[in-house]
């Protein structure tokens, strides 16, 4: 009986019967058992690991007491530190001080000595990284006033594709933490939606969110500036205006996440204080929930900092976490590879 | 050769050869015209359901002038009027009187004595219903103030279950538009991602547009108020406020989409001036583009309105439609059918 001697009727009878069943099968436990070897490879065995192959295990269980229905499989990530390396500068800042020298020289002294613009343009990184993301996103007003949506995604795709980390020497979309990537797979094969949920630009992030993390432009909730609609002339267009619209940090995150979605997540990610609404929202609802920490400890393949008085990104959502038995992934010892540009 | 004595291995390579053909079957040409049979049987034969697939056909054929790719086939259905009867009042503004009735008994003279609140529980609908998508945001904050997401949707789906139809004495979910429901199976069914974009308020209407026209709530955008949340008695709330946060209606419908979406809609789908914006800016698109209109033109079945004065909600957009060749739905000879309940 050789598949030659199959007629089209035939194969069509047999894909309609064997497709149920397979289907089913690709749910099973037993391929999340097999994906805990195949999927996670950069995760050494242990503690942090398990809880994320448990997690995924435990709600794709047909008929399992966690079960949850894809189309609720929820997944939140961070971007700056949980992601992508956020250090030395957070990238979209170092973008933001690459435009303001090209700008602010064509620009008069009523730009070139606001105090924003002074800090990127001079470097004084500590100014930048003090204000957050409203300082990142009021100087990208400052920066691009009256572009359309298009002409923006334009400026950050040519940036992106050529800028490179100071450390690293590699593009900022190389410098990517391998083992995330991979959850991000292992979630979506296993029937999860994936989002971002960062205080970066929206429009900063969607222009290279997909071909990096396989995150499509819908499922990026950044921080935003307000639009403007228009077609005066013709041809409609879509402008971004120089005030900010919302900020998507800390208390901020699940809100956006609300609003974007209009359902609670059941797994987040993040690696700082300004994750741990999302991660307590997360948390706190029914059923198996992940909530889970990058906690930067390498300071030979990556950065090491959580309470540091100069950064200090991470103490009270450490604190929570270790309180609430939440994930907290020890970046040195958890994960065989940082960046899949190591080499072995 | 009986199906039995199929072996479960044979089965598997059968299914693996015969599912890449059969994937690129599903999207040609071909099956696009049975669609047009099968899929759409609620529509006369005319030019209406000839440009739905013929815009269908033109997008998803593979190697054609017009192809888009699947992830970028967005397609975008105001609700009010669009995909249900919004006469002859807007279904939210009729959970609003009800709910009024309810709450003003309860509050003193500074809530009953609004004139948004007087106009709820006096029926007079004229009033609440000229005051548009803001004056239905209002009395919503109004009424519902310090709710928490879960506690308001469980209001609307309690009204909702048990809510009818002044004239057709049926829920309100049923008198939705079965040839439109038509044609979001017919566009899911050719890989197209479908929301909805009404002034309608977003908490309103994600509680039941999954069941009744399979879009789930991450895909419905609507006016929104703003929200709070806090965790400060250990357990995290999500709190509306009440506070508008987004009126969703005339050049903010192209602002929400690219908010929400981040890529612009090749098919969108109104039936008023407060929809002309997102039909312009979906039309004006690159490409093959399809922007359609509900003319209201069924008094017998439905209603019959436009630029009538007291209603008047469809007169620029139907000009700007007739000037550029948008598709026109006559209602009353285009739809063969208009509601599900309709006896033969």
């Amino acid at each position: 009986m050789r598949p030659s001697k199959l007629s089209r009727r035939w194969l069509l009878i047999a894909l309609t019967t064997a497709l149920m069943p397979l289907a089913m099968l690709s749910q099973s436990p037993g391929t999340a058992r097999t994906a805990e070897v195949l999927d996670l490879p950069s995760w050494s065995d242990g503690a942090s690991k398990k809880s994320i192959v448990d997690f995924v295990e435990a709600v794709t269980k047909k008929d399992g007491p966690d079960y949850v229905k894809p189309e609720e499989r929820i997944a939140v990530f961070d971007n700056d530190g949980t992601l992508w390396c956020e250090m030395p500068i957070y990238p979209q800042v170092v973008f933001l001080m690459n435009r303001a020298k090209t700008i602010a020289a064509t620009k008069g002294p009523e730009i070139q000595n606001l105090p924003l613009v002074r800090a990127a343009t001079s470097g004084d990184i500590q100014t930048l990284t003090s204000m957050g993301p409203k300082g990142t996103q009021d100087l990208v007003n400052i920066l691009h006033p009256n572009l359309t949506v298009g002409e923006f995604e334009k400026i950050v795709s040519e940036w992106i594709a050529t800028a490179k980390h100071p450390r690293f020497n590699q593009p900022y979309t190389d410098c990517v933490y391998q083992p995330m990537i991979e959850v991000i797979a292992y979630l979506k094969k296993n029937g999860f939606t994936t989002y971002i949920v960062s205080g970066g630009g929206t429009d900063f992030m969607r222009p290279w969110t997909e071909k990096t993390y396989g995150i499509v432009p819908e499922h990026v909730i950044g921080s935003t500036c307000k639009l403007d609609y228009s077609s005066s002339d013709g041809e409609p267009k879509i402008m971004r205006l120089p005030e900010i619209d919302f900020i998507n940090d800390k208390d901020r995150k699940p809100v956006a996440i609300e609003r974007a979605i209009g359902r609670r997540p059941i797994a987040a990610f993040g690696n700082s204080n300004g994750d741990q609404q999302m991660l307590e929202w997360t948390a706190a609802g029914k059923g198996k929930r992940l909530a889970l920490l990058v906690h930067h400890t390498d300071s030979k393949r990556e950065y090491k900092y959580d309470r540091d008085s100069k950064v200090g990104r991470l103490d009270k959502a450490l604190d929570e976490a270790n309180e609430k038995g939440w994930t907290v992934v020890d970046m040195k010892n958890d994960w065989k590879r940082v960046f899949a540009f190591e080499s072995d």
